[in-house]
């Protein structure tokens, strides 16, 4: 029957769905005339999500925003498009990667990039000097989407951010926190922050003879070294971007370091990069950095990697990236990096960049890789075969007989009034074990069933669909008795 | 001293900031040479969202949306961006309104113009035929922005809709259900829901005289009757629309019509209406949905109302749309319309456009207007002076001398550790004095002061902010102690 069709429907709503990612990704639909439509999809590198990937997706921005409100940040927003000029020259290379809007007349427009620099235009426009603010929502990117691992076109990032003039690497270290706070709540495996800072890459470079008209080319460069061996980055170095061998032979020296307290005491030492302003500063902090992740007691995972540089043109001290390790195999082979989970950094330049006057509003901040993490907890949600409930509903509230449809909507309706998830079916007569099924195949633990005799006795049938234990609950009383076993 | 300037910066952001909606909606920002930077602002028609403006939108969104759940519903999401020939011919002349995204290669996208066509889309690629889904989004329209009146380019749309083939009007007695508990929740005034049927207008406009083919922009023409009187209403029929001024005399003596199951069984006994097929179909359904909202007890505040249109193309079915109601004012005249806060309709035909095959899914759903709604609340809160907190924190971890940095750093650890909402000035040495004002000016309840002494004694002294009462708390004791006094 019709019915039992859509009992089937709801039922597969209930697992994650296969076809939650589309299963024609790249391909552009094809139009087979002007009258038979073509089976509709989302734009390449973009997609739907089914109930059951909402779910997951509320308990994973639920972890994710408890923890910027435990550490005091308010929300902010601001609109999906900006004015085109104010994106360009952020980004980089990357600038080509903006949607832009189609010019229908008024401002040229386009979709933001990411939600720092739309948050550094907030906090000059409003000339807000001081703030400790989280972001939640979508960015836009024209990059080849890799959907399986993660990676589209329209994606979520989840920022916190804390701006102001502060004593130093103070704020820096809570961003760090709140990394690792995340990553261990979220159970998704052993992980690793890699930590840097672009004044002791500068200043490394610097002393390996690259000229500082290449300073920033090197830093997109060398973020390539997650992706790449260094011998493929080194040739890029040398031939793409012409420096001289010898130079970046030096460069590959140092981006093998990796370590902590030691390592920076060890470079603090080190004749030349020690006679580096730039370079000598940056390394001081670190020092103050990893002295404040002592007392946070999260060292173990934090290691400061000379070979991390970070993409974007903007940041101007410390930077950070967290990266998932693989278990450990039986061969007792090392631990490798399976891809950036979050990342962030300082940039003390950018919101003066939207300031009439100049005025700097120093910021360091960190973004959560939601996308990436969500990818493997669905995959593992898949793998458990876990029935996620897409839906709240304590109580359906059903007939055992036929022309019961007012006594139905009559308790449903006083059930609602007094805050209870109720579900009914939307049919004049249907059948009682077709009510129970709907139960089973959504998870709702109670039924009110309501007949003639019932009513005759002003009394509600509560049934556990579990145990299918049924007990007369004097009307008056149902919605606090349903209250009373669901609530805890 | 810039600390203190940081903090009056805080306390005025606690405050719903008067720079809320920018201060030059309408101009184009100017640009004074390539070396000044204009003072960005968000496009035209579009908002930031301040942290107290988040916090009171929050508070909207969590009652919308348990309702919605209350309800049964599950949540879906869609991209921002669909492909652009699956939106067009869905909305009539408002497809027009649609931001088109720029060629750059690849596909033709535009942005979503409301959540309803997509969520056909979405059934009709998936093949679902019975779901109960909330969609609470972001929607784009190339409108002409009143941004004081809560009308914007960038806008949420809070949807709920059943699509599944069922018994007549008990989904569609649900939706008013929903509007009336929102609505009622929300406290915003007294609110009119009016209802009215496509089909009893269309068989109204038969009878008339009007000529089938022009019965969709009857309606869209209609719909103009709350924002203007019916005699220039009627110079539009006539003149632009070339309709017969008899034929829409006769439409005139309807449309004034409204009432409850009076008005419902008086036109079932109209000679000429009752005659009408479609009509006949639609007045009938309509004493349904009646009896089911008088079983819902909610007829009060429900108009049967001919002149009910709404201008989209697509509904097929009953209609509704929820207006609130200004207060009676001294003089007993009586009550006018405010503006449209709710809306919605059956729309039968929607998802067949998006199969292949055309197999139809009925849906019945309506759209909670929650801008105006938030319009609305913000000028209420600032009326008030309410002072609303943005951030949640707990606790204030605070140090009385100097030296003490590592101090409260270890501290404020173990409290995020424990789960406790905490945050500590990002200074080596703040003043106790303004570590305590910073708990006035952002409402944070408790101070955890840590001195040489506590140190030494293994104890914290707890601060009530409000009482300024201090008692020593074990260390070990000082998260369950903050949560037995803060957490109900």
């Amino acid at each position: 029957s019709r019915l039992h069709t859509s009992l089937l429907k709801i039922k597969s709503q209930l697992q994650i769905p296969d076809e939650a990612v589309p299963s024609r990704p790249g391909a552009v639909p094809v139009l087979s005339g002007p009258c038979a439509q073509p089976p509709f999809i989302p734009p390449q590198g973009t997609r739907d999500h089914h109930p059951a990937q909402m779910t997951l997706l509320g308990r994973l921005l639920g972890t994710v925003v408890s923890c910027f409100k435990r550490h005091g940040a308010a929300a902010i927003d601001t609109p999906v498009m900006e004015l085109r000029e104010m994106l360009m020259e952020k980004y980089g290379d990357n600038s080509k990667l903006i949607y832009e809007l189609q010019d229908q007349g008024g401002e040229l427009l386009a979709l933001r990039y990411d939600l720092t620099v739309p948050f550094a235009r907030y906090l000059a426009m409003n000339k807000i000097t001081n703030i400790k603010r989280y972001h939640i929502a979508k960015v836009y990117r024209r990059d080849s989407p890799a959907m399986t691992r993660g990676r589209y076109r329209e994606f979520y990032q989840c920022d916190f951010d804390i701006a102001g003039q502060f004593d130093p690497m103070i704020p820096d270290a809570e961003c760090l926190k709140i990394v690792h706070e995340i990553l261990s709540e979220l159970q998704i495996g052993d992980f690793l922050i890699k930590v840097n800072d672009r004044r002791i890459l500068n200043g490394m470079f610097a002393i390996c003879g690259i000229p500082e008209s290449k300073l920033v080319t090197m830093c997109s460069t060398l973020d390539k070294l997650d992706k790449m061996p260094w011998e493929e980055v080194r040739s890029e170095m040398v031939g793409e971007k012409g420096l001289s061998p010898e130079a970046v032979d030096r460069v590959g020296e140092y981006v093998q370091l990796h370590g902590g307290m030691d390592l920076i005491e060890q470079l603090l030492q080190d004749p030349k990069l020690s006679q580096n302003k730039m370079a000598k500063e940056g390394l001081e902090d670190m020092k103050l950095l990893f002295e404040y992740l002592t007392l946070f007691g999260i060292t173990g995972k934090v290691s400061f990697d000379l070979s991390l540089a970070r993409g974007l043109d903007y940041y101007t001290g410390v930077i950070y990236e967290a990266v998932l390790l693989q278990q450990q195999n039986n061969h007792g082979e090392e631990s490798v990096g399976v891809g950036s989970v979050a990342g962030g950094g300082r940039y003390d330049g950018l919101v003066g960049m939207f300031d009439p006057k100049g005025r700097k509003v120093p910021c360091v901040g960190v973004s959560i890789g939601i996308e990436r993490i969500f990818s493997i907890l669905e995959h593992r949600m898949k793998a458990s075969r876990e029935k996620v409930r897409t839906t709240e509903t304590q109580v359906m509230v059903a007939t055992p007989q036929k022309h019961l449809l007012s006594a139905r909507l009559k308790l449903i309706s006083e059930l609602w009034d007094a805050g209870i998830k109720a579900e009914m079916m939307y049919r004049k007569d249907p059948k009682l074990l077709k009510q129970l099924q709907y139960c089973e195949d959504t998870g709702i633990p109670l039924v009110a069933i309501i007949g003639e005799e019932e009513l005759k006795d002003g009394v509600v049938k509560l049934r556990d669909v579990a145990t299918r234990e049924e007990v007369n609950i004097p009307r008056e009383e149902l919605a606090a008795e349903i209250r009373r076993r669901l609530e805890p």
